[in-house]
């Protein structure tokens, strides 16, 4: 059963729980502060395809493959499942996923797809709608500068907001098992549009929304920052994260000493020259399914926020000059 | 309650239904069979807008406005929107569904986006994580040849199984009311490949995904085609019905006399110039969304299946010689 809790939080009474999750990465996240913990590094660009977009659609099925080993399923136990990714018509998705023939519901939500994938597999899963779903989400440093900014042969320079699309994928796998990391709420965000232009600093853009659903968040369950071990957003990056505390603050709240960004977190930011931090919908999902849901599993942590961002504009919108409009998804994962 | 009914099908206990619903086309598809049933035609490409892509999002937002007047909700009621679309990043969703700031959550399955989001919207108000919900999807001709094909302005002549993109959008409402159209049962489709390469036969590509969808539902059912007043397909045209009714014939399976597909009903082909038919996220919506739903409404359909399909291709994926890889989602609508 679900309860809607005020204006936009779902509240979960079966807490669906994540019973397997993986994550792979590329050399340069590897390389990072949290290289140990991905169930698998692909040294090569192409992973021995022809294309860079080969080669993400691998990194989504070579996800789920290592989610359901970890959950002991097969894929024929899974009802269905929620994917995504930055591509194009989301081809990632639809080329990874072909061979699995699991009934497959695209979503698009940009970078916010891990955490919109894990509210959907939570809401068929304690609606009896499936018994064992799954989401999965990926980007792809190459297929993404391809496709948002300019082929990397020809060696544009980066500007000091821009960041890092990520080189990876996670998945989840969900059932009522009614042990681990589990969903208990979730706020469904809104589209939020502060007339950010610059595609370039995805962060500030994002900030906005973010800050949004997350004072839903606390309004409808009358919480604070104080009754969680961590809020940790998807990819705001340094820029993006002063953002949202600067929002935060304006209406009395400090998550300042919870918080912590996907996209910080992957990179040794002063080294590895990403800039701004990370970013794409593979760098909330293999921060998620590796370091957090192994703390987790460890009960490092046992009450968080998980809250991806994503920025819903197309290469040919910011060239016809619209804004970037934005919109953030919030999970709270409990410990059972 | 959500029951699972054997391997891939959704049965809705409490079958949410459709309480308002709204069509909108260009003028094309005003001039066809159906032209007196869409609730507003838009004129101009443009609809007063600077690019087409800002008019396909206007369609969006005027289709989700009619339906709520049609309903008599506000967006204010509405606790989530699923909503997709063909172009890049589905901006046609994200711009066109901003100003509302309904909780949303964007949706990809190409052309098969508005049975997904009805699947979606049943599934969110069956299990309480909404009491109101809304689906929306669009296509325009103008955006969709730009970004899939060729621009407008090259004149470029169009092969005998190419498809029309219909200039067009459509909503629905759901709740849990008990009386009017209302979501029975569905069947989440699985990403099908046979081999297609060619973009423009849509249809062939997209016959075997309704094929394996529409025989995984009768299987599960235990139902035939004689069971329903209609067997209604989303945007398979000449070519693609034709393969369809082929696919099932050799499962000794006889839909033709139920059998309609909203690409060939939206157009007269032989004065329309449209080739095999209409196609694109707004047909098999803006088909439904009118002449089928004010159908239930006047009791001349009771019970049908509404199947929508998609090719989950992009342009890269064609351009780099990929499979173009599709999928077909089911929905049993009945009327109350």
């Amino acid at each position: 059963m679900i309860r809607r809790i005020g204006g936009h939080t779902l509240g979960f009474e079966e807490m669906p729980s994540i019973i397997g999750f993986a994550s792979i990465t590329g050399k340069k996240e590897s390389e990072g502060p949290l290289g140990k913990c991905f169930d698998k590094i692909v040294y090569d660009s192409y992973d021995g395809n022809d294309t860079y977009e080969q080669a993400e659609s691998m990194l989504q099925s070579e996800a789920v493959s290592l989610a359901m080993n970890k959950a002991n399923v097969m894929a024929e136990d899974i009802d269905c499942i929620f994917a995504g990714d930055l591509l194009n018509q989301c081809i990632s998705s639809s080329f990874g996923l072909l061979d699995f023939g699991i009934p497959y519901l695209g979503q698009y939500g940009a970078c916010s797809t891990m955490a919109q994938g894990l509210i959907m597999a939570a809401v068929f899963i304690e609606s009896s709608a499936a018994n064992i779903a799954a989401c999965v989400t990926s980007s792809h440093f190459a297929s993404a500068e391809r496709q948002y900014r300019f082929p990397l042969e020809y060696g544009g320079v980066r500007t000091p907001t821009a960041q890092w699309t990520v080189t990876g994928a996670g998945s989840c796998i969900l059932k009522n098992t009614k042990k681990g990391p589990s969903v208990a709420r979730a706020t469904i965000g809104r589209i939020v549009d502060l007339g950010v232009t610059d595609a370039n600093n995805m962060g500030a853009a994002m900030a906005p929304a973010a800050a949004q659903t997350l004072k839903s968040y606390f309004d409808d369950t009358c919480t604070s920052p104080d009754d969680y071990d961590l809020i940790l957003t998807g990819d705001l990056g340094e820029v993006g994260s002063k953002a949202l505390y600067e929002l935060m603050n304006r209406d009395g709240i400090n998550i300042q000493n919870k918080h912590n960004d996907c996209g910080l977190m992957i990179f040794e930011r002063t080294k590895q020259d990403v800039h701004a931090g990370g970013s794409g919908c593979g760098c909330a999902a293999s921060v998620l399914c590796s370091k957090i849901l192994n703390d987790f599993n460890e009960h490092r942590l046992e009450n968080i926020l998980f809250m991806a961002t994503g920025a819903l504009m197309s290469p040919t919108s910011c060239g016809q000059g619209a804004n970037i409009p934005s919109i953030a998804h919030l999970v709270n994962i409990k410990n059972r």
